[in-house]
């Protein structure tokens, strides 16, 4: 493959914004599926249907702190004629031994604690005298300062029918009954589920592991003083951060120098961590980019499906020169990104941010669009037959372009929350217009 | 403190949700900022106004890979008649000795590259014939392979006005510009700006750190076998990813027993590692509701301003019982939650959750809110004087509730992305009415 070599002005294939996604989310398959703890699963996509184990709540237990009694022990009982019963003992959450509570006797229960065998309904410690003989209470006193709750007797106030406040067991969900579906994202109310039945470990597909590498001898660490003809670099900090928002494990690796070898060993290097690549920079056509040359020697055989990293040029503003393919011996994919700031963060939302969430078997890939009107001082201009992607600032159906379309302000790009698409064959937009935004979230 | 003692009915001050979530908000201060290095920042709130030290770009460069030339060397050159001009050498991105152009000649110049002195023009090298005399190129040779590119002679098809195909010094940003103002969220594009103005570190409120415990002797870990009267722990797994969600870096403790002494200690020893403090059950008024019993002994001197926690009882369902303090030398806060998973789920959503986002110093520290016409087959029903916040799934104006009113319905939370708001004077709202919905997100 030789990519960088000039050809005849006009052979060159000019792909559309949607042929080169279509060709990424054909060619990125989502990650095989591994065994997680609960908590490393958040985010994660369930991989298999989940069942539930055992019967939620698994036994009838009491909703209320009270006493648990017989119903026919309490009919007809008032304030004023209240039920007296034998306290035979307390039973709290997580006990094991039950108490049997006979005809005029009641057992004092806590929220949560098993229905003793004998008895048939909760009275809450509100409708009673708490044992202490001195009209209704509010609660209870902790059984380590009064442990003589537990015994002597308690005046009930009201009556109770059969099995008030008494949660029955399987009324939240039946052993048998399907939890969650496989496909599944878990976040917490999910992992709240899957925790209450019992599962300590689920099948999911992991996050994907993503390398970042921006390249360019005039790149310098910010932080670092700036010498000569050098700028910071920027793309390698943004487009880690941007992998992690997508839902990714990201590895910035930084700055490599525009030298073929030295790239095609960091890359070779960082292979055994990646699931999936993405480099800045070097694609275009210029004598120095490097990208381009060091990439067609690490490639795949060319004869294998997928092999080998293309470059292309892309009918849309910014972003025109991309790179694409697989490499190594496990054919991990890998996003070539123009240099410039922001064609490689706009290159990232539209084709980086969908394969990683392919990777993770996300079925919504892409960011939520929608449609706007425009708000602007004069028409929006755009280049015919490319598509276009404007830094916009939306709000309420509105939206107004910030920053020019010059694809170096990376200042306007902090200060946009959309991206205001202008269609091929569209070369200028008038203000109130209906434009088609994406929304950066 | 003796909140658990028994009190006559009837003087229990109840609580509306929003006089409970004020004294939270209240109480809890954001966090004293920190600088961290900038992906150690994502996600975080800005407290410093950065202004641009450096102009962006720092030099003129091309934008194009091309020639720089000057402009009288190329007027009216076509394909017919193009100019020949003397290629002096390679301008690379990152190059500090530049090459002079004099009349008649041309640097190759590559995208980012410093305009060198004595040019005023770059044309691209798609307008001439690369040095290689067969006509228009569609991009140069790699230098490695072809170095004689930066020698001999090119010819230009086309001319160029003044400055065409270069950015000029500072079009981005201008030293001395505000960059991004405190206050700011870091997310990518704001990463990307600070970067590229060589920002290496920030000052940003940092992720607070929360300890997340659950409290039941009943409880037993996900994954092992359940005995007589014992359920799974799902609160500390759900409550940790909840925290996660929200911004925090959580940490899950994981169900300690209802021993007020070992809690007392757990509690202890968790709290130098905690800028927040959340617990789930022991708050009501069971005899064995330790939270309460332990608390009133770590608590800080009840002298001093917010020491203490306080057990209140809230006008809402579910989540009725609610404890809120400060505990330890630092005044840790600490969020005591009912035990119920629903309850602490849905008390995490509208007091913890903002608690964490305060601490980070974000400005919307609620979760948005919607009205959305209810979709029911029957009237909800509501208990006068609470407030109920009852699960739901909201979509395109409209909410469905999923499952029943119970508090134990942790497999309707997890199919839920929204909480119907039932308001305090409604008991009854049929169908078709509009309620006002809390998003999930």
């Amino acid at each position: 493959m030789s990519s960088a070599a000039p050809h005849p002005a006009g052979h060159d294939q000019l792909w559309s914004v949607d042929e080169h996604l279509e060709d990424i989310l054909a060619t990125v398959r989502p990650l095989e599926p591994i065994e997680l703890q609960l908590l490393d699963a958040q985010g994660c996509v369930l991989v298999e249907d989940v069942t539930v184990p055992v019967s939620l709540p698994p036994f009838d237990n009491s909703s209320m702190d009270g006493y648990a009694v017989r119903v026919a022990d309490v009919a007809g009982a008032s304030e004023e004629f209240p039920a007296s019963l034998e306290v035979v003992g307390d039973v709290a959450a997580g006990q094991a031994d039950l108490l049997h509570v006979g005809p005029g006797q009641a057992a004092r229960i806590m929220t949560g604690a098993p229905l003793p065998p004998g008895a048939e309904t909760v009275v809450p410690v509100e409708w009673t005298d708490g044992g202490l003989d001195e009209g209704p209470v509010t609660g209870m006193l902790a059984r380590a300062l009064a442990p003589e709750g537990a015994q002597g007797h308690v005046q009930v106030y009201r009556q109770a029918a059969a099995r008030a406040h008494v949660r029955a067991q399987g009324s939240d969900v039946k052993a048998g009954d399907r939890a969650l579906e496989s496909g599944t994202v878990l976040g917490p109310p999910q992992i709240a589920l899957l925790a209450a039945i019992g599962r300590g470990t689920v099948r999911v597909r992991p996050r994907p592991r993503v390398v970042v590498m921006s390249t360019g001898s005039e790149l310098v660490p910010p932080g670092e003083d700036l010498g000569s003809g050098q700028i910071y670099d920027s793309n390698s900090f943004a487009l880690t951060a941007a992998a992690r928002d997508a839902g990714a494990i990201a590895y910035r690796v930084g700055a490599v120098a525009d030298d073929a070898e030295t790239l095609r060993s960091t890359i070779e290097d960082q292979l055994v961590r990646a699931d999936l690549m993405v480099t800045t920079g070097g694609v275009s056509v210029g004598a120095y980019d490097v990208v381009k040359e060091a990439l067609s020697q690490v490639g795949d055989d060319e004869d294998e499906a997928g092999g080998g990293v293309e470059f292309r040029k892309l009918a849309m503003q910014p972003g025109k020169p991309q790179g694409f393919g697989s490499i190594g011996p496990d054919h991990t994919p890998l996003l070539a990104l123009p240099g410039n700031p922001v064609s490689s963060y706009v290159s990232f939302e539209l084709f980086v941010r969908p394969a990683i969430r392919a990777l993770m078997g996300l079925e919504e890939v892409h960011r939520p669009r929608t449609r706007a009107t425009l708000t602007a001082d004069k028409a929006l201009t755009s280049p015919k037959g490319r598509r276009q992607f404007l830094r916009g600032a939306y709000a309420d159906g509105a939206v107004t372009p910030v920053g020019g379309a010059g694809s170096h302000l990376v200042a306007a790009l902090a200060h946009a929350d959309a991206l205001i698409v202008v269609p091929e064959d569209v070369e200028s937009v008038e203000p109130g217009t209906e434009v088609e935004v994406v929304l950066l979230g």
